[in-house]
């Protein structure tokens, strides 16, 4: 195999360089010690490189083949090429001055020809990370295992028809969110890629849902069995590579939380990418699971407006970034969350510079969206004017309403006793997005 | 005004005239008294016709005015048209020998000067309506508030910013419910037309959710004062009019009811149009309902595949109404609830005659779309190949990961021992398509 | 009926007041006499006010009426009601400092008994704008005949299957070009509203695209005999209200204008909200346009990314819009063409104000815009590493292959003979999207 | 390599059984020999097999990879697994009783060291197709060049910012067309999958456009020029694997068909789930393009309707199917085109058997929708309606219209002096999906 030495042109770590540069080996707005709202920017957004798209993906689609041809992708000694690839790796945290990374189990370790040697593989490159990381300042966001890559997921894991599958699955997070809790995890994350059906026709969907909720009580379980600390976190996709995955989005997830029992015990990972897949927009998403009390942590990217899958694109809008940032400030930021870029490089842009590039241009646009969305909370107004709207719920007649012990009888009598004809008020959407508009400077 | 008298040209009731049949004014499939799986077609269909669409809509849309000019819909004594809307309604409800009807308050009656005119307008065309009912066959499916066409609502009915509006709304509930009651009516349907947003910008989000929480409760604390038996349905819709709407689709409003503590006290109305414009198939929203036990009605009509709204169209595809139909015999089939078309006539369909033709020809759909169905279970070979597929769950390995005291540890343990190395099956989509297909005689 | 004055409790027009200021009745970045590449923004970005959507729409949707009870909806008097409402307009024109105005006949005069008086109640309303504009210096962007809301037009104007209805809407754009052209406008825009069709099932398709195609040389004969200098402009959509709408896209428009020889002699008003309905971005209409020669005027808007319908709503993001404006931009900018706001305050913005701070914001949005896509066109880096990209076509063998003469035959052989083996070279679009990103200042 | 004798359980042909049959591996409704209108239902239809689908794709998607593991994918000698494909692949021709089969250069053999190389090879593969269909009786429906899955072509073929890869594809052609010319192929098609953009901002879009047109020019002037009596055809999609595809739709690619001067020489084939993709009708796709004047032929599959990608699924909806059969009766029926399986059965069916069920149940879809067609045309009181509804435009008024000579002067004098007040009539399209239903028997 190459070496992977000398894969970045430069291995200089990105420095802060200002608003002004052009510089794309640089960061224009992303500076980590700057205090915002009483934190670090770096303990605001706690970012994340996936190794996946950046070390594992081969530059694929569904029309063509490889094209990033990396050195670690080919050779004869597969150990060897992951070793190479985590050198790559960490190497490529360092440029960035990343302060964690994520993976699943098969992104980091070839699979064995049996699960023991498959998991044997998973503990020798795990090893490694912990050395790594002894000498370096980047840390594990979250570990997950890949349920849908191998054909024998190719029917589901939890949800296979076939029980063992669901047994191998279940073997195969318990070594993961074993690997995960030792390397000093924040979090564990299921995704249930394939956790669905692709026709009714074959399905038996109650029990489907009844051996998901049963895996995700195994799964919690072992997490308190062994001590770990960290969040366990659901990612919910609506779509792809199923036509109907379980985990729709995050109102449907914390259904089937309330149906297994689980809603306390569980957090989300909300996707950007997925949650416009699903029909919402991103800060939706955010704002919805903060509500359900149920937000976890964020997979930052972008899908493509006029595309209908999930292209896991870089950010680059700051403005509709910013409305995301602003939810998770509302939501209190992150606690063992983070920002994990699950955004690969487009399959033409094959140069490793690319890929530096794209997480520290991205990392700027989350800096930019961060002190945006930090001076909305700053200065007020928008929450003020909310606060405004709904000041009518303050009143005792309001309270009572909400309050046990209401009837629609007493409310009725009252309608009618106070001869109530509510006016409608401007809902003013258009100054409200020109006051959020304003924050952009 | 017009009388309405000989508003259709012929009020002959339709009558079964068989497959071969190519006169629109007869069914050629919905042959009531047909028996079913042991039950009547009639019984078995339990349609419903829609006031709104087929007498209050005026056949306007965004970018134009009426075009259906009903002579009940120009005068000055608005309770004489609304009287006129009644006999005409009756008579298309006697013309296509329907069962049931559903209606708004706001469908039925003018608004008043204030609530007690308008509820007392409710109440006067109610009378008429249980008069009428006397000597005809038809019956109530389900009664509701119209909490969104008014201008006071335009910000939401139980989640306005104003408590006023969630007063007005609870008081309008009250006795549409009443009404409901009174008239024998089998559910009380809630369609949250405005509740959700435009804007989170200018949105409390929690609270909303709270506040619409609290008032399906009063709803639901009204019905067992009131002694009403039938069911409390929600009917899930993603957007449109507002751009989300927090009853989304079955899984959402499925964990809404969890958080209110009402997952079994409602259940749930669902719309074909409102499936697809949710990311759904109409038959997976019923099959999703009846595995969560909250499947109650469905609203039959269709949405255009290639419209981004909700066009409510008359169901025209038999295959694809036959899967709808196979899930609600899969679950069982109605208890209360029934296929209500809410459907409309195209904007351009002004002749009466479109009105008949429409729901015969619907009719003629569901009815050869349930004789498929039918089919599909008596034969059982899907069900028996799904059973197949699934059957390795019924060893004792298998049910003991299910059963409470299994662990990620003592599964592990036995896919090590046993060496587990499962081997994919095929899903044989194609085949079971080809046999689903083969029930279209 | 209530007299206008006073409907905007300040009629003092907006002031530039500069990037920091939060004052919503202000220009933050809308600075008309600033030069930018040689010419000033009130010349590049030509802002025009719809009549339409400011002073005519209801505030109605599918679910709901009237909301916004404008003074001047509601009257005995139908002239004296569209006299108050020019009146307003033009206020609203002044108070903005609004170059350009666009209107549909039906939108500034009630429909007559007869489309004599029709066309004189247009006529009469004309002469006031024209008296108006002696003493503003709002002019005229384009006018447009509304052949859409009328019931008559029900099922399309020119493509009506009533060959009487395509005399009528004949005769109609006859009177609103003339008018058009009388009070010095810029363009004539026809939007086919309803060209289009429900159901293949009762259409004749190509009859109406011919009907179609014959109708615009008509239009386009008639604007040569009376001397109309402005530009005809077809502005396409892909849906709504019809089910599909022959004018879909810019692709599809430039080959029924080629169809109808008319390439050369119409070009297209390109709608910000169609565009992404049709499945494109803005930016990439409006660069099509550009690649075809077709390119001549924009309707600003923006649409909702979760609703899949024309929203026309006010744009709000910056980052969106100066892709927009870099395309113009490109195109050498507009000629008769211009920004015309074809959105609408939501129905829930019932302020007067709302008009104002909308238009003012979305002003602003542009302005900021075009800044930014100046700065992309003066600093040139993009347009450089775009030609550096494409080079190689600048060779003699490159440039041979694309002259006549050149043929398979011999493109085989010189690939043959030099072997050659091209390779990939990356994309760089994330460096490309970063480069884009740092002109945002 | 394992030999692929013995891949499918059966070789025996299928037979017709009749509509009763549930036996998979029979035909229900297709009956080669049955004549409608006039035809051998085998002569209407003229199915393909697709080479690509059901013999080169390995069963992967995004998130995972190869499911199927059949005999011809793994070996060392890639002519010798070519081979054994072939064999297989006719042995599924045979089986099915297809008259056609189509495939890329790149399905049918190895790509070489060189260009030199994958030409032999495929010269190679290709006389031993002309060997077996000396015994057999498949013929080519078409061939083309795979111009997308090389990573040399992940910017474009013709499109690309590389002279070279142009070149290169040319080449290409030149071999694949010459060879389809040899084999005595009906077609050539060209789908440009990679022609088009991943992001705007680093495409010179006019320069791209004015190169694919070149390249559609050579290709027309070789196919004269070698006497290749076939049809040239460019088959449309949107997006995918592109994020824009230059080939979007009919009406575009008709477009840009006559900006280079080639609406009369190239037609189109048009796929299924291309145009839902494109936010069309598969029916109305057929229709544009008869209307056009470039109707070719079709790849038959459909989508999911809740995916937003190409999932080339095998039609089962036989009512759907029908509206495209009408079309395309209407359009005269096929010339050189034909129904091409641009199919693939679903990742989990990877039992042989299930390929074979996959295609007869298509094609007993298409078979029933021919009937049902037919019977429209033959009964045509689906055409008489239509008649009936613009029967005004064959008048004289009507039609002077139409000729040279009339204005809108013309027009509107008349409207003036007949007092035109056109009323509006019934679309009734509830009674033509009606009448269009009752041909399903």
């Amino acid at each position: 195999m190459n070496a992977p030495a000398g894969f970045f042109a430069s291995t200089e770590p990105l420095k802060y360089a200002g608003p002004e540069s052009r510089d794309p080996f640089s960061f224009r707005w992303y500076d980590k010690d700057r205090v915002v709202l009483g934190k670090r920017m770096e303990d605001h957004l706690r970012f994340a490189v996936a190794y996946w798209h950046s070390f594992t993906w081969p530059g694929g689609d569904p029309f063509g083949g490889e094209t990033f041809l990396r050195p670690w992708m080919h050779g004869a000694d597969e150990m060897a090429l992951a070793r190479a690839k985590a050198d790559v790796a960490f190497e490529l945290f360092r440029i960035l001055d990343a302060p964690f990374f994520a993976f699943h189990d098969r992104d980091i370790a070839p699979e064995g020809r049996s699960l023991k040697e498959s998991n044997a593989n998973v503990r020798a490159i795990a090893d490694i990370f912990a050395r790594k990381m002894e000498t370096s300042k980047v840390r594990l966001l979250w570990g997950t295992a890949n349920l849908f890559s191998n054909r024998r997921f190719m029917a589901g894991a939890a949800t296979n028809p076939d029980p063992d599958v669901f047994a191998y699955a279940a073997a195969q997070v318990k070594t993961v969110l074993e690997v995960t809790h030792e390397l000093g995890g924040q979090n564990y994350v299921l995704w249930g890629g394939r956790e669905g059906y692709e026709t009714l026709l074959n399905t038996d969907l109650k029990s489907e849902l009844d051996h998901m909720a049963r895996f995700l009580n195994l799964v919690v379980e072992h997490k308190h069995k062994i001590g770990f600390k960290g969040t366990i976190l659901i990612e919910p996709k609506p779509q792809e590579p199923t036509k109907h995955q379980y985990d729709f989005d995050v109102g449907t997830v914390y259904g089937l939380l309330c149906r297994a029992g689980l809603e306390k015990e569980v957090k989300l990972n909300i996707e950007a990418n997925h949650a416009t897949l699903a029909g919402h927009s991103f800060e939706h998403e955010i704002a919805m699971a903060a509500a359900l009390g149920v937000f976890g942590s964020i997979d930052m990217n972008k899908g493509d407006a006029q595309s209908g899958w999930d292209t896991d694109q870089f950010p680059t809008n700051v403005e509709d970034t910013a409305l995301a940032m602003y939810e998770i400030l509302r939501a209190g930021g992150y606690t063992t969350g983070g920002t994990n870029f699950d955004a690969k490089v487009r399959r033409q842009s094959i140069e490793p510079e690319d890929l530096v590039i794209a997480h520290a241009a991205a990392m700027d646009v989350c800096a930019r969206a961060l002190l945006i969305a930090a001076d909305m909370i700053e200065d007020g107004a928008l929450q003020h004017a909310v606060d405004e709207r709904y000041a009518g719920w303050q009143t005792p007649d309001a309270r009572a309403m909400l309050a046990p012990g209401s009837s629609l009888d007493a409310i009725a009598a009252r309608v009618e006793a106070a001869g109530l004809d509510p006016q409608p008020r401007s809902g003013r959407q258009e100054r409200f997005e020109a006051l959020a508009g304003s924050y952009l400077r």
